[in-house]
Order: C-alpha cells, then sequence, then structure tokens
C-alpha cells in the first residue's frame, strides 16, 4: 500500500489516499506503523476519504490509536496532498472533520516544490470559561494564578480543545516544572494545554506542553489560542497575520476581532513517499 | 532515490544500494534524514558498496553523522537485503566492515516473507584488560567493583568496542542511576557501554546502556561480549546458541570455548520501502 510522509512544522504524518485506494481505518494497524523503531515512524495516521457534503473528509488516529477530532498540523499536510494529487481540482475548497466542516486554502511555495502553505480557517475561539473548560464563571483573561507557589497571570482560550496560556516570563526552570503540573490541575476538569509565550517585535514565542503528549514541537491550535489570548491582551493586533515561533518552525495567525474566526497559515512538506505491505 | 527501511530488534536503519545505484556517502545528509520528525526517521544509514576483496561492503553512518565502525544490528539487515535483490547469488558471503571482513550466513524466515535470521561471525573476544581498555591489568573477570556506594562484580569485554558488565541482581534503580555513572566511570578510558545482565533458564536477559546513546532496544556487540563473560563464569555453555533477550527481541550468541570468535544469529525485518529526492 503506498503512503506519502509529511511534516508540518516537525508534527509528521503517514497519508493514506482512500478515495484513490480504500482501506479500512485501523487503529490498531495505526499505532504499530506510527512505532519509530519497529514501524515508518510518525506521530500520527492521516486518512483521506470521500467528502461528507464536503470536498474530502480527514480522519486522524494518533500513535496511540486514539482518534483525534483535528489536527492544525495535519490538515495542511492533507490539504497540500489533495491539491497535489488532483484529488481536488482548486486550491480552495471544504474538508470534513471531526470538529465540523473547516476550510482550506492552499499555495505553493514558489521555491520548493515539496512545500505548500496552507492556510485553515479554524473556526471561533471558545471565551466561557466554564466552556473551555476551567473552574471560573465568565472569560479567564489575564487573570491571576498561583501553582506550585509560582504566580502568574494566565487566559483560558479554547480551539476546540482547551488551552491555559501566560504572557509572564516566569523562567525556563518554572516553564519545565510547571508544564506537567498546570496540565493535571484540578482548575481544568479535561485537564489542559499549556502555553509560555513571549511577546517580541510583534512575534509570538510558544513553549508548549501538550495534554497527552508533553513538550512538542508544534501545536497549532495553540498558536491559534495563544495568538487569540495576545490580541485580548493587547499584545499583538487583531485582524493582522501575526507570525508565532514554536520549536519546530512558524506559523501566521490571524484572529478575527470579532472572534468569529482564527485563520491559520503554515507549511506542510511532502518528506518522501514509501510502499507497506498493509497485510503484516 | 530508492531507500529501505529495516530493523534488526528494534534498532532501525535507511538501507541504500549503492553498488546498483551509486550515490556518495554524506555524512550530512544522514544526520538529515535520520531525524525522526523532519526526515525520515532512523538510528542510521546503512551504505551498500562494492566488495573490496569481499562480496560487498558496507559502511554506517550514524543519526549524528559519525561513521562507525560496525554495528551488529545494521550487518544483518545489509545482509538480507543483498540476498533479497540478488547483489549477491549466495547465502554465505563476506563483508568487509570498519573493523574488517565478516562473514555472513542468511536465512529466510519460513513464517514470513519479510524476516530473514542472519548469522555473523562476529570475530574474537578481547579479555587483555588494558585493550579493552579498561585500567587494569590481566583479565578482569568476575571481579569486584565499586561505583556510587553500589559494590557488584563486574567483566570487561571487548568486540571491538569495550564492554563493562555484570550479573549481580543490584536492584532496578541501581541499574537505572549506575548506567551513565559507569559509561563515564574513570576506569575506562574510552568510555564503556555497560550491560546489567541476568542469567534465567539459561537465557541471558540484558539491559544496555550504550556509550554515547543511552538506553538502547538492541545492542548486538553488548549481547556478544556479555555471552562471553557468562561462559567464562560459567553461568552458560561454551560452543552452544545462546538467547539472549534484549529489549527490542531475541538473538542466539554461540561463545567459542577457545576464544576465537563469537557467532551472532538474529533477525533483520524488512519494513517498507522508500522513495525520497536526494537533492533537497
Amino acid at each position: 500500500m503506498k503512503f506519502w510522509k509529511y511534516h508540518g512544522i516537525g508534527n509528521d504524518f503517514i497519508v493514506l489516499d482512500c478515495i484513490t485506494d480504500p482501506v479500512p481505518v485501523d487503529p490498531a494497524w495505526c499505532e504499530q506503523v506510527c512505532d519509530r523503531h519497529f514501524g515508518i515512524g510518525a506521530d500520527g495516521v492521516l486518512y483521506i476519504l470521500p467528502g461528507q457534503g464536503t470536498d474530502i473528509t480527514m480522519r486522524i488516529i494518533n500513535a496511540d490509536s486514539s482518534e483525534a477530532e483535528m489536527c492544525g498540523n495535519g490538515i495542511r499536510c492533507v490539504a497540500k496532498h489533495a491539491v497535489d494529487t488532483g484529488l481536488v481540482d482548486k486550491d480552495e475548497f471544504t474538508i470534513m472533520t471531526g470538529r465540523g466542516v473547516l476550510k482550506a486554502k492552499v499555495r505553493k511555495d514558489p521555491d520548493d516544490e515539496y512545500t505548500s502553505f496552507v492556510q485553515i480557517d479554524m473556526g471561533a475561539p471558545i471565551l466561557d470559561a466554564r466552556s473551555v473548560p476551567v473552574d471560573f464563571d465568565g472569560r479567564f483573561i489575564d487573570q491571576p494564578f498561583e501553582a506550585d507557589g509560582v504566580k502568574f497571570h494566565a487566559n483560558a482560550v479554547s480551539m476546540g480543545n482547551p488551552h491555559f496560556i501566560t504572557f509572564d516570563d516566569i523562567g525556563e526552570e518554572n516553564v519545565r516544572r510547571l508544564g506537567p503540573v498546570l496540565e493535571k490541575h484540578p482548575f481544568f476538569p479535561k485537564k489542559t494545554n499549556v502555553e509560555f509565550a513571549q511577546v517580541k517585535d510583534g512575534k509570538i514565542h510558544i513553549t508548549v506542553y501538550e495534554r497527552g503528549a508533553a513538550w512538542t514541537l508544534a501545536c497549532g491550535t495553540g498558536a491559534c489560542a495563544t495568538t487569540v489570548a495576545a490580541a485580548l491582551n493587547g499584545l499583538v493586533p487583531f485582524d493582522t497575520p501575526v507570525d508565532v515561533r514554536l520549536p519546530g518552525g512558524w506559523l501566521k495567525i490571524t484572529a478575527d476581532s470579532k472572534l468569529g474566526y482564527v485563520l491559520m497559515e503554515g507549511p506542510a512538506e511532502l518528506v518522501y513517499t514509501g510502499d507497506i505491505d498493509y497485510l503484516r
């Protein structure tokens, strides 16, 4: 079975074209092939399936065999692949995901045939604290918080998954210590992703502790949630693409001032094509 | 450029056939493609080159771009590939390595077309302590040693690279703590690999702390050195294949009673074939 290996700023995926060559979605197989020593090695498997009132459908199985509703870095890879292989015949189209219909816009990198820049409308941020969810009434924006003896200001924003964001400089040592502490803090009934962010020269630099995945190279929804929080704090403008630096690379995030949508633009890169026998 | 992804009990490699499709040995490229998020992902790249008075030649570039003289798990993958693709037309043949000429014998797994069992003559163990090297005169076999307050008996054996082996049960916590302590202990002028081994029902179970690589799934030379030490301690027989369990799988090791050679037999498995543009 043919597969394609992509990454979006270091978040890497096995892409399967199940429109051309249908195979069933098989979480146990995904866990096996995502193993980095015994399998192909990836953060997850992206299945491209026929549209459901959309141009295509995406399903994501993580390396641990769980299904993700959405993945900001994964959907860019799917969108690039759909355009490059002719699964869609336009560069703006719709993708059904576990989080509903998302719009994608793909443009080729003029300097690199393996890379495209993909813009995804990531939908509206959720600011109602109980819906994020955090244990607080109203909006939790620029609020004081204390964990493990460290006091700082923080923000809670959901992009379908919860994010807890601070722009305070609490020091590298506290960051390393507080990431896992905050993820499981009782303030977050469904745990949380944690973003330690700094705004410098209009750019946002983020270190992400991802819920269930620890320190990661990149988190698309984290970049979106952090940009929304930064704009609400007056640290970056609304309605303007903001450069967001993650350990694996750059994204450009635009937060709508009416909080109706967040646009994420970033690269998707084809690394290689492969062939693996499905029935091992 | 076509490549093949193999593993030998979890030690995984990109194999390049530079007899059929010559490319230069390029350590910087290897470092890039071995990256597990941005590249193909592997412990190293195995180049198969024309023989030098041998049937084929193998060169190994590690993920950090350094060149290895030999790799017990890698050479099994090279031997299987050479037979499967017809680079050699016999199942017993010679391979030039950084450690000289090694003999390989390949037999297919009758139950799995992707797996072969490969026996490699790993050469003679080195027992002269100054040659291992350790700071001791004569043979360092079943000698008392103390590190970080823990007393145990240990053995020093080289298979071209130094190994320090204990069969004492010092407890899981001491194992975790002593691995990195022993690697860099002043007793070892060129540092050392460390094997914590237990013999149960005639089988050897090993946890390996690899020099420069920390805890690893498998170490072929470590399995050989440990079996030689076990035989010298009377824990397993000479001249008989001994099952050696490493975290990534099983090897069968035969230690010659005259200490003229050590035979290693183990699996090599093809995971998938890939195609990557060499000039990225």
